[in-house]
């Protein structure tokens, strides 16, 4: 703890009122916090949790600064938040994770050298300017990668898988003089993900390392704890969790960071990391003592972090659009929790909720 | 489930805005489920989690009126709110637990008559109106007994333990005219508090039974499971779970229902039920897959119960008054869920908080 933590009844700011705010807002409470949302869309399921709610665009400086009046610590929901909007209001308040985190993540060329500096491994990767540039890129990967635009990317936006057959002139009319970046292909097992927290005092917390399975791009289900295969020196839960340590000091970060990795054979590469707590870790809610969500708030609160021990076993699955509707089945099967987001409207592939079912420990 | 189950996005109004207020609003926003606190008091700790608020007074009929129409479902968070109040709401939306469940748990007499018109015990019993009454009374229970108002007692408030030595003139004089009844010591071994909730559909889910420690007459720690004695015929779960059922289902019951017990010997007695979420009940929150205020929710929304039963074994304990302070030792301890609940001031003897330990299933 440090010895300017947050006391019960302390104002926390959340920039951002999706899901991810509205469980942040959620968990504040639970601790006897008062949370404040931030966030230009009047609907936004965060509203309707929270003790004060100012509705302005992330450019309404005015706004921002009477928010950060109005609060004694600052956090953020999503990374593509501008780092301007950050820069305003860390002017005035506390805020974590620090801009610098958020600059990191928003920018794939320099989120991926970043992890690379600290000595960990991740899939090649190229700086895409123009044709020329992406000619040769495609060269050194034998033909084929995925070209990612560098900034606000999230859930396959933003993204083309090339091969022999793809139109480069069409791809590049799409990216439209974007910066982007060409990864190589990486032929994985699996892909988990590894959440630390990190205290105002430096210390931190892992969670058990998480599974995860995606559809159309978008997180389908995650398990704990993941099932990494006996071969790969890395099960030893010890090194994933030393490399998200080395990585949330790195950056002096302060919150939940979320790490997904590929496993391809013995080795585990980063994919990206997220500064924000992440859909993977959505279980640890029901599954683990203190959950992402209040550890989140236990770090920026300068608390001391949580028990991030799991009690349970634990399979997550995303409720994507209308699959909503099948919250009367899915309320009445066993050991399962569901979380709904109070969204009124279930657009096609929109997260409108989750359910996690838990099961006793297999180890 | 009921055909008409509240779906996501729908409001339930909430009358008292305690902590019991708060944790229904927090469980029912987890559902995607709407609220709105109905509260005189604007400094309540549910209006800083809920999506709306009417502060007005209990007999403001025409702010009930209009918390009425802004809803979808009623329910309250204590006992002591006046009938009347619940009948305005009544007569315009569906409320539950019912009037009726009010009135027999508003009245000592009428509760402990109800509880042995249904073939259950409780302690002997008189009826007090005057020194002439008392003196017989206590004549039939040999001269002790515990003197008990029969409206608005809770946590010890309106009771007078009577011996030989009491000032039976003074007491009387507190008294001071209201309505009471003499109830015999009992020679309990242990208090336990059996949570029983009824849906809409008349579909029962029973929590294990939880043994309760009272200090200075309020609750300081509750366990689950109980430590009920081997030769108590009643250790088998289903009794106590088969009572429960059965009041709850004489009272048309819709929600959670508490029902406090003395374990005397082989024999279980009532001591009294709680038409509500229970102190008690708080460890269900952390320990089992549905807690009781999640339970109670889905109960008036119509939903299918969810599922009661506990993946740990839990010792919840009170944080009454400056014990809130100890938050950042509590916060520190593994395997603990701290709950605080944003009231801003801490007098003596005020429940402040709570927090669960849970440890591994011993049975």
């Amino acid at each position: 703890m440090t010895t300017d933590a947050l006391g019960p009844n302390a104002t926390i700011g959340i920039i951002g009122g999706g899901q991810l705010g509205r469980m942040l807002a959620l968990a504040a409470a639970e601790l006897g916090l008062r949370t404040h949302i931030y966030c230009p869309d009047k609907d936004c399921p965060a509203a309707q949790v929270t003790d004060a709610v100012t509705h302005a665009a992330y450019d309404d400086t005015e706004a921002l600064s009477a928010f950060s009046a109005a609060v004694d610590v600052v956090t953020y929901e999503f990374e593509n938040i501008p780092v301007a909007t950050v820069n305003h209001v860390a002017a005035r308040k506390p805020v974590f994770p620090s801009a610098k985190a958020l600059e990191v993540a928003q920018d794939r060329w320099q989120e991926k050298s970043f992890i690379r500096a600290q000595g960990f491994e991740v899939a090649d990767f190229f700086d895409i300017t123009d044709r020329a540039s992406l000619n040769a890129a495609l060269q050194e990967t034998g033909g084929s990668g995925i070209l990612k635009t560098r900034h606000f990317g999230y859930d396959g936006k933003g993204q083309w898988r090339l091969d022999a057959d793809s139109d480069l002139d069409k791809v590049l009319e799409d990216l439209d003089g974007r910066a982007a970046i060409l990864e190589a292909l990486v032929p994985f097992e699996r892909e988990v993900s590894i959440l630390v927290a990190r205290g105002r005092d430096g210390s931190t917390a892992c969670y058990d390392v998480i599974e995860n399975f995606h559809r159309n791009h978008t997180l389908h289900t995650s398990t704990l704890p993941a099932a990494l295969p006996d071969h790969l020196p890395d099960a030893d839960p010890a090194n994933p969790h030393k490399m998200a340590e080395k990585l949330a000091h790195a950056l002096d970060y302060v919150g939940v960071l979320a790490i997904e990795c590929f496993v391809v054979g013995e080795r585990l590469l980063v994919n990206e990391i997220a500064p924000r707590v992440h859909n993977s870790g959505h279980l640890t809610q029901d599954a683990c003592h203190v959950g992402q969500f209040e550890q989140h708030i236990r770090a920026i609160a300068g608390w001391t972090l949580g028990d991030a021990t799991a009690h349970s076993d634990a399979v997550m699955t995303n409720l994507l659009g209308d699959e909503i509707d099948q919250w009367p089945d899915l309320a009445a099967q066993k050991a399962t929790h569901v979380h709904l987001y109070g969204k009124s409207e279930a657009r096609a592939g929109r997260k409108m909720g989750h359910v996690t079912k838990l099961s006793a420990k297999t180890r």
